[in-house]
C-alpha cells in the first residue's frame, strides 16, 4: 500500500458516524479534493448534508457494511464506540484508520489505564472492580472520595458515580453493575488540559498546542489556548501525547486529556483519558491554525505529510449547548468565528455548535 | 422580509454554478449550519460532491428553475455570466443576492465603465465601438497601443485584442465582431491589486485587505497580502470598493480589480473590473482571517452581521493550474494550506486548486 501514498484527489473516504465530528471531517476532506461516504444509523445525521454519499444502516448490518466497503478507498470514524466487530469487518476489506486495536484500548477504561501505566505515563491510581468485595478493598487501598466508572461507553459524565464514603459503595455498585467497572482514586486536580496529536501512515507525528478546558454540567464549555501552564508542563504534555500515538502505531488524530495535579516541587500531569478521534477540545484549531485538526486527521489517514499546527493567535473556543445556539446575534459579534452543525432540534445538553474568539494580545 | 432576518440555521441556499467557487460557498454555508442546493448544467460539477441537493439542467430550463426555486429559501451564484432571464425568473420567486442589476452592470464592460465613471471612480479612458470607423476614431482619441474588447463574456484574457497601431484595427475588429465592443486605452500600470468587499442585507459594509496580484498566461498566479502599496493607496482602494457596493445597493461579496498607475505626485488607482461574486484573489482570506470571503458572502445574503475580516498574518495565495495540482509533495510542505477542488481532469489552463503560505514577519 505504501507505494500508492499519498492517496490522490478524489479518494473516497468512508466515515463511520454522522454527527458533527463526521461532518467536520467531511468538510475538511472536501477542502483537500476528497470525497466522503457517511455511514450512520440516524436518518437525521448532520453529516448527511455535506456529501451526496450516505448509508443509513445499523453498525451490525453486514450487508450494508459490505456495500459501503465496496464504494470506499479507506475508512475512518468519528467516535470511539464503533463496535469491535464492525471495525474488524471493515478492516478486512479496506484500510481502517485508526486501527482496531486503538479502538479496543480506548473503549475500555481498564485496558487504557493498563496500556498507559505500562508505558510509564501517569494515570490516577485505579483498581478493577468485578465484585462488591473488590470495590470495598479498592476503597481501602485508594481512599475516599473515589470514582466508580463503567469500563465502557461512558462519556460526558454518564456511567460514573462519586463515592464519598465506604457507606456509598453498595449503592454505587448496584447502580452500575452488571457492567465491568473500574475504581479510580479521586484526583484533586488544578485544571484539565488536553493535547491533540496526529500521526500519519508513514509515522510522522505532530502536536497542536495544549488547551485548557472548563466544563459545565460535565460537558466541555470552553477550551482556552494557550493553557495557563508552564512551558515545561506544556512540553511534557506534548511528549506524552506523542509517546501514546507512537506506542499504539496509531494513524490519525488522537485527543489526550490530562489533569494538572499539585506535585511536591511543581505540578504534574496525569492522563484522564484518550480519544481515538478528532476532539472537541481541538475545535479552536479551525480558527487560528493553517492546518486544523480535521484536515490533520484526513492528511494522516491519506498518508499525506502532516500540516503545520502553528497557532497564529490566542483563542477561546466555546461550545453551544442546547438552545445557546439560538442566540445568533451574540455569537456573531465582531471577532467570533461560529461553526454550527445544522442540527434541527436544540435539545438540552445537545452540542449544537461552537465558536472561536481571538484573544487580543 | 427584514423581520425574518437573520435567516436561521437550516436555510436552504440555492447556488447557480457548480464550479470551485460554488463548492467553496457551499462549504462555508455548511460551517454556518446552512444547507445548499447546487444548480449547474455540468454533470461533473465539483460542487456536487459537497451537498446532497443538486439539479443538473440548463440555465434556460424554466421547468427545472421553477422546481429549484421551490426547494430553496434564497438564491445566489458563483459567476457573473448568469443569463439575465435566469436571474429574473428566480428573483420573481425567491430573494436573489446579489440582485439582477449588479449582474447586468458587471456583464457589460461598457455599462460597468459608465456606472463607475458616473460615480467619479476612475477607469481607463474608453470608447464604445460599433463600427470600424468608430474604432479608428477611438484610436485617434485614445492613442495606441489600445485594447479592443467584447463588452460581454470575456475572462482570463479571452475576447480581447491588443491594437499596437492603426494598421491592426481592421483585423482586430473583424476578429471580435459582431459582438458589441469597447476600446480601452492601454494603461501602463505598475501593478494590479484587488479588494474584496461585502455588504449585507441590512447595509453593513466591510472590506478585506488589498491583495497584490500577479498573472501568468492571463490567469491569476499569486495574490500577496499585504500589497506593496502605500497606506493611503490601500485606504483609497477600500473606499472605492465600499462606494461601489453602496452605489449598487449590493448584497454579497464583490471583487474589485484595480490598476496602480503612475501619477504626478503619487500613484493613482483605476478600476480594471468588478466581479459580483467571491473572487479568486480573495482565496487568501481562508488561511488568515477569522471570517473568509466565502463565509462573508453567506453571512451577507443571510442578513447576518458581517464577520471580522482582520488578517492574522502575511500570506501568499498561489493558484494551481492544470497539472501543477499533481505536485502534491511541494504543496504540502510545512507552512502551506492547500485547497483542492476535486476536479477529475487537470486540463491545461484549468484551475485545479490553490494554496496559501504564511509569510514569516
Amino acid at each position: 500500500m505504501s507505494n500508492n501514498l499519498p492517496l490522490p484527489q478524489g479518494t473516497m473516504i468512508g466515515i463511520l458516524g454522522g454527527g458533527q465530528l463526521g461532518r467536520m471531517l467531511a468538510l475538511a476532506a472536501a477542502r483537500l479534493g476528497m470525497r466522503t461516504h457517511i455511514f450512520c444509523p440516524d436518518p437525521q445525521s448532520p453529516a448527511f448534508e455535506v456529501t451526496p454519499h450516505k448509508t443509513i444502516a445499523a453498525y451490525d448490518d453486514d450487508s450494508a457494511l459490505a456495500t459501503f466497503a465496496d464504494t470506499i478507498d479507506i475508512v475512518t470514524y468519528e467516535f470511539e464506540n464503533v463496535p469491535a466487530a464492525t471495525a474488524e469487518f471493515l478492516a478486512a476489506r479496506k484500510p481502517l484508520h485508526p486501527a482496531a486495536d486503538a479502538l479496543a484500548i480506548s473503549q475500555d477504561r481498564l485496558a487504557e489505564k493498563s496500556f498507559l501505566a505500562a508505558r510509564n505515563i501517569a494515570v490516577a491510581p485505579y483498581r478493577a472492580v468485578e465484585t462488591l468485595d473488590q470495590l470495598r478493598q479498592g476503597l481501602a487501598d485508594l481512599g475516599t472520595p473515589a470514582v466508580l466508572k463503567t469500563t465502557r461507553l461512558g462519556y460526558d459524565g454518564k456511567g460514573q458515580r462519586l463515592i464519598k464514603s465506604l457507606n456509598d459503595a453498595a449503592d454505587a455498585f448496584a447502580t452500575l453493575t452488571p457492567k465491568p467497572l473500574v475504581l479510580e482514586a479521586f484526583v484533586p486536580f488544578d485544571k484539565e488540559i488536553s493535547v491533540v496529536v496526529a500521526r500519519n501512515v508513514q509515522g510522522q507525528v505532530k502536536t497542536f498546542d495544549a488547551a485548557e478546558n472548563l466544563h459545565k454540567n460535565h460537558i466541555l464549555h470552553t477550551s482556552t489556548v494557550p493553557a495557563n501552564i508552564s512551558p515545561t508542563l506544556e512540553k511534557h504534555a506534548g511528549m506524552a501525547a506523542k509517546a501514546i500515538v507512537i506506542a499504539l502505531n496509531y494513524v490519525g488524530v488522537l485527543g489526550v486529556e490530562f489533569f494538572v495535579v499539585p506535585g511536591q516541587d511543581r505540578p504534574n500531569l496525569i492522563v484522564n483519558e484518550i480519544a481515538p478521534r478528532v476532539h472537541n477540545s481541538g475545535h479552536w484549531t479551525e480558527a487560528v491554525c493553517l492546518t486544523d485538526q480535521f484536515e490533520q486527521h484526513i492528511r494522516a489517514i491519506l498518508g499525506w505529510p502532516l500540516g503545520d499546527p502553528t497557532r497564529l493567535a490566542d483563542v477561546v473556543m466555546q461550545n453551544l449547548i442546547g438552545d445557546e445556539s439560538l442566540a445568533l446575534e451574540e455569537l456573531l459579534a465582531a471577532g467570533s468565528q461560529p461553526h454550527l452543525y445544522g442540527k434541527t432540534a436544540p435539545r438540552p445538553g445537545r452540542k449544537m455548535g461552537h465558536f472561536n474568539r481571538i484573544v487580543p494580545k
